[in-house]
């Protein structure tokens, strides 16, 4: 039965399969799939992906957000969590949590030999930005929401 | 093996059984588990509960918020989603989502003879007010954040 809004079938939205990520940072999250389950809900407020992460990719680079709380809920298969702390494992039905301004860098990587599948979830907050713990990279918010890359000194990095 | 934040085994988290609702709606709603995940991490920009709704209970009266986005995803069992527009069945894996200031009041009910489990979350807004569509009761925060309840025009209810 087809669910009509504001009820959803994730499996009715089409995933985003690309990546913002200048290379060689691309390579190594793609292939990933994102369905925006937010915007298809028409919440403007938070942010929610539901993403599939198939074998030996990691979600993003390791990380901090400076504005936004992120929540990551995983529904199949198991992910590692790596943070300033070590690694984790998050199995189906377990969760983890970043408050915004926390200087923790996360991830999570897939291992496994099959997909997993997790929700992640955040408050929308045009100023936020965030820094990387281990790369040369830095991100931050367009005037029209959309993902700026740069280096950490600001400078372009030119994609591949 | 136990998990350390930044990452939570929700099962680790004591849920909260009880309502602010005055009666007759608390028996509605009542018995009903809801674990608090974004306190137990630390996250305070949104809300998150993973709620444990048993056989013939209400989510909540059917309510709208002000200023809080709301999004449900069911992970076991299903409930029926109540709006304006009629019923749907919410099954797991699927979800729901209600922007902040639309009018169409919603709770869910779980119709089934087991529990059934899901996620809800928003962003956290300390103005935020909930009107209710079909009862004589009106939400509101105080300044603590604690949830006041009162009928449509101010007044207390007396709660049995």
């Amino acid at each position: 039965m087809l669910l009509k809004l504001p009820a959803l079938d994730p499996a009715t939205v089409q995933p985003r399969s690309t990546s913002g990520y200048p290379e060689p940072f691309r390579s190594r999250v793609l292939p990933r799939e994102k369905r925006a389950l937010a915007d298809a809900l028409g919440l403007t407020k938070i942010g929610i992906n539901l993403t599939t992460l198939f074998p030996g990719k990691e979600s993003s680079m390791r990380h901090h957000h400076t504005l936004e709380d992120e929540f990551v809920f995983v529904l199949d298969g198991e992910v590692v969590l790596r943070t300033d702390d070590g690694e984790q494992l998050l199995t189906a039905g377990t969760c983890a949590g970043f408050p915004a301004g926390s200087k923790n860098g996360h991830q999570v990587v897939n291992r496994t030999n099959r997909p997993a599948r997790y929700l992640e979830i955040s408050n929308s907050n045009p100023e936020d930005s965030a820094e990387y713990s281990d790369v040369d990279l830095a991100y931050s918010k367009a005037a029209d929401g959309s993902a700026v890359y740069t280096r950490k000194n600001g400078t372009p990095i030119s994609s591949s």
